[in-house]
């Protein structure tokens, strides 16, 4: 059953404060600690089923959520153009490096290279 | 009553597909449209008072899921590092345009500058 791990925690990382708390402790053992169904039902003492059924219902949930809101998707794109902004800066700052060599353009080169690697954590 | 509408637009932009069609309408009424409770109230047949409680309690709903997401500031950090990018790049260009002259600068500024573009279009 369990499918899409990446994308599934994304969604849980966006949207799992959303879930009730036994919700996110099944979801959380399943998804990040990456134990079997029969693993958490014996842990926490109840069915193999139930486990199941309360994952997924929780899937659907942020699925479900993702649908309606989208954020997943706009900070994915938000990721992509980071990308972009990254390459083109270090290859400005190849260029400054080797052959240009001004200070003012080093100094800002310096700022968005720093900007690019806070926003690209905060996106992890 | 109405209070913070810039803040309540922005939430509802985010959370607003987690309302049901009806609390939609309200909130759409009464924020976006402007329209006054009374005015609402007469428009859509229903007191007064239940316009207030409907619109409250999307109010709520949407700062509720704020608090648990945290989605919307974390956007707005986004958009105040990609102001600073702005401005590093805008320095950029105008030492290479004055001074410098490098045409592989050149075209990697322009990749920033429509990369910042359309992120800060993507967070509006």
């Amino acid at each position: 059953m369990k499918s899409d791990t990446y994308y599934m925690t994304m969604l849980y990382d966006f949207y799992g404060n959303l879930l009730t708390d036994k919700q996110k402790d099944l979801f959380d053992l399943y998804y990040n600690e990456d134990l079997s169904l029969s693993e958490i039902a014996d842990n926490i003492g109840i069915t193999r089923q139930g486990v199941r059924d309360g994952v997924m219902r929780s899937e659907h949930f942020l699925r479900d959520t993702e649908d309606k809101l989208g954020l997943v998707k706009r900070y994915s794109n938000i990721q992509s153009s980071l990308d972009n902004i990254q390459d083109a800066i270090s290859e400005i700052a190849r260029v400054n490096a080797t052959q240009v060599k001004n200070p003012t353009i080093a100094k800002n080169i310096d700022i968005i290279v720093n900007m690019v690697k806070l926003l690209s954590e905060q996106e992890k």
